[in-house]
């Protein structure tokens, strides 16, 4: 499993305004304690910071990189911020993220198209949402392969097949995972990824739905995520489920994790 | 979700003594607090007491409808011990269960034919347990042809895939849970469910790989298990697991749950 620690982001209150006081120590921490806690990717995100954007995205890359060596997942619409983060990010990051709506794909299309870059490729078209598995896997066919045929490898390709709120329509978990298993499926090599936070919008008992589902799209073929790291419960789950869905050889990641008290609860 | 409360087993200690001392407190007690925490069946075995099973399974029985009106699954493998429970029974309760061994098929099939009984069938034959998904499968059906050809309507059999260790063969989750989506899909109308805890044996941890198997199961299609109703983490993920896997309009369980303090951890 890979995993995206989510923390970093101005939507956040508490990031907001490290971000607006360039708090080095508060944000250095908190990449610190995702990259400890299992984070592969360090998500960064400015995007309340109107106008700003490019600048914060910039300081939030730097301070990261200055803490820790957990590449950053550049979290922005925006080309420009984009390309101003790749100019200073070290390694390889990923980005969050392209989609089918077509503004935003030919704006980052020129951006991947023949880097090496890990790019999320969410499932929304001009068309809006998506409700079915089959609206899914039909963006997604067109994301992977439009991106394929410009020299993005499959191997660099995080489908996000987009959750959305089971309090506005019963079905909305099932047709998730059963995109996460047809993409899976049918396009081998991809990666599926997820927030999972919508999930359980409008809900009692969120952090319960968000841990649940995470098991279950796992069960179904799920193999990144974008989470809290410091969520130990969610994390847990993570590895319980992993092991259950028979990848995890002689459950030793399993193992490892229990010594290294992750499973304590 | 059905439900099958497994406390009273005489192969746990408190329960053994409870039974010899026949301490009507005890047991009405356990039965009581399974009841009030979901179970739709209160399951019943003195297995552990060679010669006088069948005198302490009439005894539990007795015992525990003086507490409840949730009917009893009668856990003996005994036909002898199963028709003497059934004497006394009130109401349908299930039985636990039938398998394709052949000593315990002819000997179980006579009680159970024609009858109104819930009947677990356990894939479990004469070629020992089985391994793959495909094993459980070809068991399955002759397990549910041959109860329905003897006259069990189909939505009374309960089929129960076998559990086995994660920790002696990583693909054993998959296989159980490959195995529930194919019965469930083949024969509309069945049931499916299990005990979980063997899927954990040998590992540290145990709670939270049972917890989150059955969450992964539910993804498959399971809707029925043998579970500790006063674990509340276990319901709570069965809660969010339905309701998740798109089994609850309009959320209402879930929600009635959460107002029931259900979903507290």
């Amino acid at each position: 499993m890979q995993i995206v620690g989510e923390l970093i982001n101005s939507s956040r209150k508490a990031i907001k305004a490290a971000i607006d006081e360039e708090n080095v120590e508060e944000i250095q921490n908190i990449a610190k304690q995702q990259h400890e806690n299992g984070a592969d990717f360090i998500d960064v995100n400015a995007g309340t910071f109107v106008g700003k954007e490019a600048r914060y995205m910039k300081w939030l890359i730097s301070t990261v990189q200055g803490a820790v060596d957990t590449p950053c997942c550049i979290d922005s619409p925006d080309p420009k911020v984009v390309e101003a983060a790749l100019e200073l990010h070290k390694g390889t990051p990923m980005i969050n993220s392209i989609s089918l709506e077509k503004e935003r794909w030919d704006a980052l299309l020129p951006v991947v198209a023949g880097s090496d870059l890990k790019v999320i490729a969410l499932c929304m078209s001009d068309d809006g949402m998506p409700e079915s598995k089959d609206d899914r896997l039909s963006i997604a066919s067109d994301l992977i392969n439009g991106l394929v045929k410009n020299n993005v490898p499959v191997e660099n390709i995080y489908v996000d097949p987009l959750v959305q709120p089971i309090s506005t329509n019963d079905s909305y978990g099932m047709e998730f995972m059963n995109a996460v298993e047809a993409i899976m499926a049918e396009f081998p090599g991809v990666h599926t990824i997820c927030g999972l936070s919508n999930i359980s919008y409008g809900l009692p008992e969120r952090k319960l739905l968000n841990q649940t589902f995470v098991v279950m799209a796992i069960c179904k073929g799920l193999d990144s995520a974008i989470i809290n790291p410091l969520d130990r419960r969610m994390v847990a789950n993570i590895h319980a489920a992993e092991t259950l869905a028979g990848r995890d050889e002689f459950c030793s990641n399993y193992l490892m994790a229990y010594r290294e008290g992750k499973l304590e609860l």
